[in-house]
């Protein structure tokens, strides 16, 4: 294909991560240094600054602000949870979307998200060839559950990974440290996939973590739990557990839904907003026990505290975005970018970049092998270790100012077209 | 006074900070140094090892991995928290502890811990006193509560106070990310006096933290509490709020309890256990809003995430357990170490150490000066953050191995005598 000249747009959406913006970084610097691109402007709040004509000129930023958004956590550009109807359904939306493509000249655009913002991405890309509008639209991924199909891991995971991993070697040294028998629940975020809590793992791995690790990959039965716990008690006098959220029994009822009053609140996609879930194990064990027990949620530091980023995961998370732009000008569309695991000479571990299918991405979640547990479903083994302890490599480069975080600020002025 | 030569103990007691083991690790390298001082024996958890004969002998263990206590969090010597009965009352465990010290030539205590410790301390040191059994007995504070009196803050709070006001900058960027209206309420320790929750103000100084900041040293009547936020969410979308689990209303009931079937738990020195007030207020919240109302714990983080721990409260906590080393050979006793806040020619912030009367530290608890919070009593001024901000500067400089942290490993030898 030929080059095509135009502007751009970039927009976030879904939960934050440690590294989003690092991505949308990525992608914004390398678009203002393209040629064939001829403005860069930002959505605010995900699709829903397309439909609402609540653009940004990335042009008008100061670089030096910019260059750190790579160290800043959650959507700077604001994020959005908007479900696309389908085109055949109500094409509204999209009859809006390609008008403020028109109105700004866009000829690519960027959506940084997770598996349902790969879903928005397939829908714009699918419309605008339906109706003969040249857009070249690319997914660049982020989720810290890790579950896009596709690429070897996600942008995200990896700091959310070593936040937890550090995290439970700390409160391992916290919850050990009385002579009396303690027992402690960690829970941990992830619906369906086990790969947050599986990072726990790697604090085991370092002779300070959990004794049990549970993943919603694998039926969980409270009664087992217990005598599981007991045992370890019994024997050290402690235990620490790390429960994922959405661990479920053998019917598939969220083992949180027993112990706590949900608010049936769904989120825009129909999720079940879950949570409570270490309060309600605890309350299991206190009675089961005669142990301290303690119910700790590591709760939204997991997905923002860029403060304990992978520096590896933050320069992935900026070639994502650098690489979209670049594939995208190249003529590619309707792809995401995605991460492919090589090795060099050595049999270091080295990222290499590829683009995926939008179709096979949206809407599919990639699980923990079911090889990568132990035999007793409540410990990650080996495998899991060789996957994940290269990507929490390296220490955020993350900017100071008087001990604290330098975190970007934005002008975030408005397009005059 | 004379050199006293002789074997020294150290033990730890109270609840974990990141920087404890920074100064246990200033005192045990510093007697392993002197030449007054025969032998260095750890206490394993608190007063306790004193009691049950469970020493180590600190010169068996490998000089490395002593010097990575100064980054590893809670105390690794083990804790208790047990209290000494006044000796008029039961002398049985002073009679223990003099039989321990003559029986390994003690010469010197080194007690870190809390306001509690140094209660312990006291009574110790007047105990050999009237038994004519020399032993200098000093006291080294941590706290992450910063309540301990005469010294101008304890080691501990720096770096708990860094990582809520890291964190609080992180959330803001978290909760804000969506463009429907959200409230977020977070809750961070303190009992009786509201320094960590004041750390949350740095944040705010730095223009992404909480909204209102609300400690116990100020009544909260929680109809004016909604009011308040109300009226910022009205104007903002958005609101973020800061609360010391000890809030009390006029009544001085904790607030905390009108909401919670609080378990009647008390720990070892008849303190009531908090907790759930954010899950509390959050629910307050969400019946008088539309907001998405979101609950969020710090938890025991707060006191144990040595990652992000101030390296001047590192470098200032070695220097704590090295002085009560140096002082006690000089001839001290019956003393606590504290900090003097000082400053050079150019006006910054120096520390300087000196030692306090442990009469007038035991069981008294500092607070905030009424005159460093608003007159709404819902924020901290900028008496706070001048008084703070020196206090979180460096960033700790803890070894790391795979990326994450390299704690201290102790062989925990007992000692051949």
């Amino acid at each position: 294909m030929s080059a095509l000249k135009g502007a751009c747009i970039i927009a976030q959406s879904g939960g934050p991560t440690s590294v989003i913006n690092a991505s949308a970084y990525g992608c914004i610097k390398t678009a203002l240094e393209n040629e064939n691109i001829t403005a860069v402007y930002g959505s605010l709040n995900g699709i829903k600054g397309v439909l609402n004509d609540n653009l940004i000129d990335m042009s008008k930023e100061d670089p030096a602000e910019l260059a750190l958004m790579k160290y800043t956590p959650s959507s700077i550009l604001g994020s959005c949870r908007y479900k696309l109807k389908d085109a055949s359904v109500d094409d509204t939306d999209y009859k809006c979307i390609l008008e403020t493509f028109k109105k700004y000249g866009v000829r690519y655009f960027f959506y940084n998200g997770g598996n349902d913002s790969m879903d928005t991405c397939n829908k714009i890309s699918k419309y605008m060839l339906e109706h003969d509008y040249d857009c070249r639209v690319m997914g660049i991924p982020k989720t810290i559950d890790n579950d896009l199909a596709g690429t070897d891991h996600c942008p995200g995971y990896p700091s959310a990974a070593k936040y937890i991993a550090t995290s439970m070697m700390e409160i391992y040294h916290d919850a050990r440290v009385y002579d009396i028998g303690t027992i402690t629940v960690v829970e941990i975020m992830g619906r369906n996939a086990g790969w947050l809590t599986a990072a726990a793992a790697l604090a085991t791995e370092k002779g300070c973590g959990p004794d049990l690790i549970y993943c919603p990959e694998n039926a969980f039965e409270v009664d087992a739990f217990v005598e599981r716990v007991k045992g370890i008690y019994e024997k050290e006098g402690k235990c620490i557990i790390a429960v994922s959220e959405g661990i479920r029994d053998g019917k598939g009822k969220y083992i949180s839904e027993y112990g706590n009053d949900l608010s049936n609140a769904k989120d825009g996609f129909g999720h079940a907003q879950l949570g409570g879930l270490a309060a309600y194990l605890a309350g299991v064990l206190k009675a089961k026990t005669d142990a301290k027990v303690r119910g700790i949620e590591l709760s939204l530091l997991q997905r923002c505290a860029a403060h304990c980023a992978s520096q590896t995961d933050i320069e992935e998370s900026f070639n994502a975005g650098r690489i979209a732009v670049e594939k995208a000008v190249e003529g590619m569309t309707d792809r995401m970018v995605g991460y492919l695991r090589s090795s060099d000479e050595n049999g270091n571990y080295v990222c290499e970049y590829g683009v995926f299918d939008l179709t096979g991405v949206a809407n599919t979640e990639k699980k923990i092998p079911a090889d990568w547990f132990n035999e007793t479903k409540d410990g990650l083994n080996e495998k899991y270790i060789a996957y994940a302890l290269p990507l929490i490599q390296g220490e955020t480069q993350m900017v100071k100012e008087d001990g604290l975080p330098r975190f970007t600020r934005l002008k975030k002025i408005k397009p005059t077209v």
